[in-house]
């Protein structure tokens, strides 16, 4: 391929737009352009490394006996139906109507379609376990598309669904299917990603992972243990804490004024917020009735954990006059205003704490739990705190990391197949529901999260996996008859070696074509030169900057093709 | 792969709504599923058929110096409001709105989005010619989905789009993918594809050819000439006729009671059809306004050259007593009735024609179009018919044939870059808009059609070159301990040789194994059994019946590789 034919603009200058790196050289490198919020055409050199990743993931995923098939796009309302899923999605999945009136999804996830198109034949216990996958276009309407290719509302998927008839055999294969996912990650130049335990959010399920890219510009919180393998998304981590005993203390109304925050109120009585009882407000969206969470003020509630125990969606309070609460000191004891209260395990035998009094001005010093607040159950509904302790070893280990997510994993269960009636027959004649798994990972994120961990200001550092060519070829001064001669050779002799070469021989200047070949990242830098030549050398450049060689013209190919081999 | 873990059921009876072979075939056979009217679900034998069609594309499309892009399915009004196709495409076009309100569209094609992808980067000559394509999925709601993958609502399609500078450049390009998709065709099983002048309808442009493979079950008509290579959709067919002229007689009013159709006009007259001058009527959509067609009377009016002159579409006419038209004695002498008369080639040059008085139970007889109704202007509105002639040899050598459309290629000229503003700078400095050209493979349609031309009633007969593997090994009694060995043994020595086999070695009847080989369609197939252990041999079998041989065992991993690469 000549770089000149090229299509696509490369340029200098990062779009004020873009927050994240890989957003900025894919769209300074001419990989691909904004469409709509969230919606990107991919040119050609996107195109070709997403299609390796693809290439990556098919043999992953075929080695561990998956199936490819593909799921449609456009699906009937029907089927999202009978899981219960059309009503219990929002405004994330694109609804509308076909020219007969009837009710058609964008898939955004393919759980349903899978059981649809195995219920019928899977009706007998010997045709387990099985897996299916697809490599195909997603619809999610997100509500802030950001960070490029990182969060959009279009991207290409592998999706794979497992169907068992028992729950050892599902997580045999679970396991397998991880290991898949770490292979794939290290084909992609990526070995880094660890899995953590994850919420198993709208898919349902027990046991799930993700699987993350550590990186600052990553939308989820990581929660790692410094000392154990305990990993965990911050929306599934456990909030462990040691017991708040401040001693005995009466509990004893005080005047705080204008102190309203749980940090004021701590200032004015000279105590540390860990030794308070701060209150978290939120209203149900379904009817706006108000739910107070009561925590140990230095902690922050963990909304995933708050939404799975109400089993609805909240949004954060707006309380006013006509609630009853009295905001900035509300309290456990003698609240009498209308809501949901709820206790966070930080709480549990909590002693001479400080806490709200309801009532504008007061608050109460002394609380303790026990006594005061007797009988209330508590539960887990804090985050996880930097130096917190680790629910597996014990130690006060915890740290807190940024990550994407680059690929999860999920025991389903028997939500979609017993929603949806899909059964079949046990070697006792029984009918039984299959257990599901699914396993999904977006190409177009990995793409982008790859060029996230490898790049540098100049451009993305493609790894040789899923580099868009294998060697960028530079023909410095074209217009040198020799040079260009020897250089069109090289490329024929490469191209026709099965070598994947981009050939750049413009008439521009050394670093308008260094600085285009910075942006596209391939692995293997050539240049040929009247200065290189008047040498009898060629030049061989990595550009990891691992090397810089000049080798013999005559020995250029062979070199070349040992580089890109090895 | 083991058949025995194979997802898909395979079943003998056609299914009751299938019309076409290949639908029934594809469903009998587990390549697909029903998900919802014209939408399916693959298995993985047509995932597998699909790819490896692709594949072939994807390299002879590269082979023409085409750049694998990728465009969204999802786009947003705006660019097809540019075009101006937002209003001129009708219920076809999927639309609907995000959660923000803004209107949205599923794509059915792409010449928006290529227009939207490059505009901004081709804006100087010397970036011509280029040619961007992409294999993604497309989403048309047809009005009638038919034929299993023949016409459906959602299907991956190849769709690529070229850019030049001058309209002979376009011609040669044109020229060479005419050629490219000539190949495509041979590669994948069907080099009897002709291709044929066709109508561009909604994509615009001038010159543009369909595919067709001729097979009795397509839905289009295809006009070709015995004698030389004029070929044409009925569509664009031109409707050439002789002068008809009776002689000379004059204009005479004479009742014809209750004779309405021109057959029975004629009947009554004892006149053949061709004497005389029919009237079609149809209503514009738009606001319902007559049309009328005369032509003569053995003729019939071809829509899309009615459509194409009007400029709008039509309907057939809904006559009331309010309309003044006196159907079935409708002619254009002495119509006084509110409508827009047209006439066609045929009847230039007409003497001594029947037709209609314009007053019930009256024709007149003597018609001759110079003197009765003078002045008029003829255009071509008949459809070509078979024994007709042809318009580049003169002879009456047309023959009419049933299609399957499999790709079509248009000459779009500047329509699209007109219409979006994308313009360059010519070599002289001056602003000019590039011409564009455009070409699509539908990869599901093309893999039904092949099924069509190369099937028996058994099951499809793959092609080598797209079969969803290359080698069906069937292991008859699996329970004979020795005949299950070499079986599994050849299996791992095929597959370690990169042979694609699929393994059957289910404790079924030989009946069982070998219908499901028929309906799986892949061309060699391996027979181990205890009968040809005894006699020490394998039997390798075509599925299209070509040979039948037995080998020695020793020889038959070389011999299955020999006939899978020849």
């Amino acid at each position: 391929m000549k770089l000149e034919k090229l299509v696509g603009d490369r340029f200098k200058e990062r779009p004020s737009e873009c927050l994240v790196d890989s957003h900025a050289l894919m769209l300074r490198g001419g990989y691909m352009k904004f469409v709509a919020s969230g919606i990107f055409s991919q040119y050609m050199p996107l195109r070709r490394v997403c299609r390796k990743i693809e290439q990556i993931i098919r043999e992953e995923m075929d080695r561990i006996d998956g199936q490819e098939v593909l799921f449609p796009v456009v699906m009937p309302a029907s089927i999202w139906q009978e899981s219960g899923r059309y009503s219990s999605i929002g405004a994330e999945m694109f609804r509308f109507k076909d020219r007969n009136g009837a009710d058609l999804v964008l898939g955004m996830t393919h759980e349903e379609a899978a059981v649809q198109l195995v219920r019928e034949y899977a009706n007998t216990y010997n045709k387990y376990p099985f897996m299916i996958y697809q490599i195909q276009t997603k619809e999610r309407d997100e509500a802030r598309p950001r960070g490029g290719l990182i969060r959009v509302r279009e991207f290409t998927m592998k999706d794979g669904y497992s169907f068992h008839t028992s729950q050892e055999d599902l997580e045999q294969y679970y396991e397998k299917c991880h290991k898949a996912y770490e292979r794939i990650y290290a084909r992609a130049g990526v070995p880094e990603v660890i899995s953590v335990k994850s919420d198993s959010g709208m898919m349902g399920g027990s046991v799930s992972h993700e699987f993350m890219l550590l990186t600052p510009i990553g939308e989820d919180s990581i929660v790692i243990c410094k000392e154990c393998d305990y990993r965990s998304n911050m929306e599934a981590a456990d909030s462990i804490t040691e017991v708040s005993d401040y001693g005995d203390a009466p509990l004893t109304k005080v005047n705080t004024g204008d102190a309203h925050t749980i940090e004021e109120v701590c200032a004015a009585l000279k105590a540390e917020p860990k030794q308070s009882c701060k209150a978290v407000m939120y209203q149900k969206n379904a009817d706006d009735s108000f739910v107070i969470i009561f925590l140990r003020g230095d902690l922050d509630v963990n909304e995933t954990k708050l939404t799975n125990l109400l089993g609805c969606d909240v949004h954060p309070a707006a309380v006013d006059e006509n609630s009853g609460i009295a905001a900035g000191c509300t309290g456990p004891v003698n609240f009498t205003a209308k809501a949901t209260l709820l206790f966070d395990s930080s709480l549990k035998g909590g002693k001479n704490l400080i806490c709200g009094a309801n009532e504008d001005g007061y608050h109460y010093t002394g609380l303790t739990m026990e006594r005061d607040v007797p009988g209330v159950e508590y539960h887990d509904l804090a985050k996880a705190t930097e130096g917190g302790i680790c629910p597996v070893c014990g130690k006060h280990t915890l740290s807190v990391s940024r990550g994407v997510e680059v690929g999860n994993i999920f025991m389903l269960g028997t939500k979609y197949t017993k929603a949806m009636g899909m059964q079949y027959t046990d070697a006792n004649g029984e009918l039984q529901y299959p257990i599901m798994g699914c396993y999904g990972i977006g190409v177009g994120r990995l793409a982008a999260s790859v060029c996230e961990a490898h790049h540098d200001e100049f451009g993305p550092i493609w790894p040789k996996s899923i580099a868009p060519w294998q060697v960028h070829l530079c023909c410095l001064r074209a217009d040198d008859e020799e040079t260009h001669a020897y250089a069109n050779e090289l490329y024929n002799k490469l191209e026709d070696a099965g070598i994947e070469v981009l050939y750049d021989d413009r008439n521009v200047s050394a670093g308008i074509m260094f600085s285009d070949a910075d942006l596209l990242g391939i692995p293997l830098r050539v240049i040929v030169s009247p200065r290189n030549m008047k040498e009898g050398a060629v030049e061989l450049a990595a550009r990891d900057k691992s090397f810089r060689d000049k080798v013999p013209v005559g020995d250029a190919f062979e070199q070349i093709v040992k580089k890109v081999k090895e």
